[in-house]
């Protein structure tokens, strides 16, 4: 990507080992995220452009001296953040705030829309996946590179548990992954705000028994009403721009939680002082996806969740640009990219 | 008070019995609240004024019909909310968001900085105390209708627990207080954020273990070095101003929490961004004190903690204006009231 609107497909030098704790993975599977469509809006313009990509599934190729976990051939999941896996926050499963990790697809680490990879710190980073390169299940499994964990992560900062009601703002792959996630941990009740037809067909199967397509006031107005005038215990903020972020603040219950997960689009957080009076707790952020696949794989491998279900176009790299376009117009839910 | 700055003494008439849960106190020890000093500076002439006032100790005089706990002699503690104690929120412990339930000290429910108070709901709201009415913890006990009752919901907002480390913004008597909870639940560092001698003292007693006395982004930078370059666990926000809120949220740890407390003087959150790249939690609001005081006060009976030291001053009730000009000018950490 050049600049907004501009993503173009390059050949560029393949990744090679640069420390002996790198691996370099052959891209089996990649694919587009919503949050690249913050720069597809809004990049500046930059004579080197920048490789996207930060969820893969790929083949090792080659490792540094020091790996110890992986070998070439392994077939792995690679998450959006790349970590060391024993600094004080990994211990603590907060891997997207290693002391000594970063995130892929940005200027200094080059990204996974691509034919193969530099990973750092493979060892804290990537995961091995006990199934083929072609397994029936690699869309399911490469959403574990970001989206169903996250998901997963405004489920669990949003404190939802058995018996509780959710909402859910924002119908993309991320709170379709969010409504998995709410269902999984076994909320009752899984309200969705969302308006466009194919997408709230696929979050009824996934799970959701309340629908909300009204906008702004009357969301808020409506989510209430259906929760017996109170608001949701637990509200999963999927989008990021400060009206969503307005309203999830809004329709969520005294005493209740807010999980946010969409990238923030602005510099201050709003209802302040009304989620104060309410007691309302805030909490969420990149989600430490590294963390949670050990926890979401078995229900992925046993069919128990699908998540792959959120991918509605599959590409080759030459068409990545049209993929962009279309996710950006809201014509496919999420593109995966098959090198 | 009738508007910023303008206290007056003057008779009105006795509360009296209105509704059959209600109760009637004869004030027995009430104070000057920090959250009144933000009327003091901005509120608006009003015709009607306000009886202010919402921490007190009573003896019970009259009782509604429907009144079972109480009886006329009992000596109680009479916390900032009133509330049911039976509603969804109040068996969850979230006393201030009772569905029938109030605040003190308003236009509608005159407070207790007066010789006497109509409590509602009194069954729910008030908790008797196992002492005399001239008992030497008086003071202590009193803390119990807010300012220790919020200073422990401001650290298990911030998730204060063995081991941690934890700074405390703000040196007025929540912040000490929060100090004596931060202590109380065995942190292992506990840095104020503060610079008046007499409150630092009083801190120190209380438990802390370093001051930052710098301001602004000195004192952000002073945390983390004294944090090991991380920041701390649990941030507690003990004044409200946006500034001491973007403190607060910026010397928070990735994956810590920030309890608030500090009644919010600006409509939106700063560092929207910061918070969510670093999965800051923001909790807290209008401390629960009710649920709170049958944990707290063996503490208190037993002397294990001594918040009533934040009052260093006594007055009767002639002289609460005064009392307000010695807070709002620092002069004094906090006001009790002996009527």
């Amino acid at each position: 990507m050049y600049s907004a609107g501009d993503v173009r497909i390059e050949n560029v030098p393949d990744p090679v080992i640069i420390n002996r704790t790198d691996a370099v993975l052959t891209i089996t599977r990649a694919c587009i995220c919503g949050s690249d469509l913050w720069p597809y809006k809004s990049m500046e313009a930059s004579e080197t452009g920048r490789v996207m990509g930060h969820e893969a599934i790929g083949v090792v190729e080659a490792v540094g001296a020091d790996v110890r976990t992986f070998k070439a051939g392994d077939l792995v999941v690679m998450p959006f953040a790349w970590s060391d896996g024993t600094c004080e926050f990994c211990q603590r499963g907060l891997q997207t705030s290693c002391l000594h990790g970063g995130f892929f697809g940005n200027e200094e680490i080059p990204g996974a829309q691509a034919e193969a990879v530099r990973v750092p710190l493979a060892d804290g980073t990537l995961y091995k996946l006990p199934v083929a390169k072609d397994d029936a299940l690699l869309a399911s499994l490469l959403t574990l590179s970001d989206v169903m964990g996250t998901g997963h992560h405004a489920a669990v900062a949003a404190r939802v548990s058995p018996g509780k009601s959710v909402a859910v703002v924002g119908d993309g792959a991320v709170g379709l992954c969010g409504v998995i996630a709410a269902k999984r941990l076994r909320a009752e009740q899984i309200i969705i705000m969302g308006r466009h037809p194919d997408r709230i067909a696929l979050a009824r199967k996934f799970g959701v028994t309340d629908v909300v397509s009204e906008r702004a006031d009357e969301a808020i107005e409506r989510v209430r009403k259906l929760t017996g005038g109170l608001g949701a215990d637990s509200v999963l903020e999927c989008v990021g721009h400060e009206q969503s972020t307005f309203t999830a603040l809004s329709i969520a219950r005294a005493g209740g939680a807010v999980g946010r997960v969409g990238v923030p689009q602005a510099q201050t957080m709003p209802a302040a002082e009304e989620t104060f009076y309410n007691n309302i707790t805030i909490a969420g952020g990149p989600a430490p996806v590294r963390a949670y696949i050990a926890e979401l794989l078995p229900d992925v491998l046993e069919g128990r969740i699908e998540p792959g279900r959120v991918f509605d176009r599959v590409t080759n790299l030459a068409a990545v640009p049209d993929g962009y376009r279309a996710m950006d117009e809201r014509e496919s839910i999420k593109v995966m990219i098959q090198p």
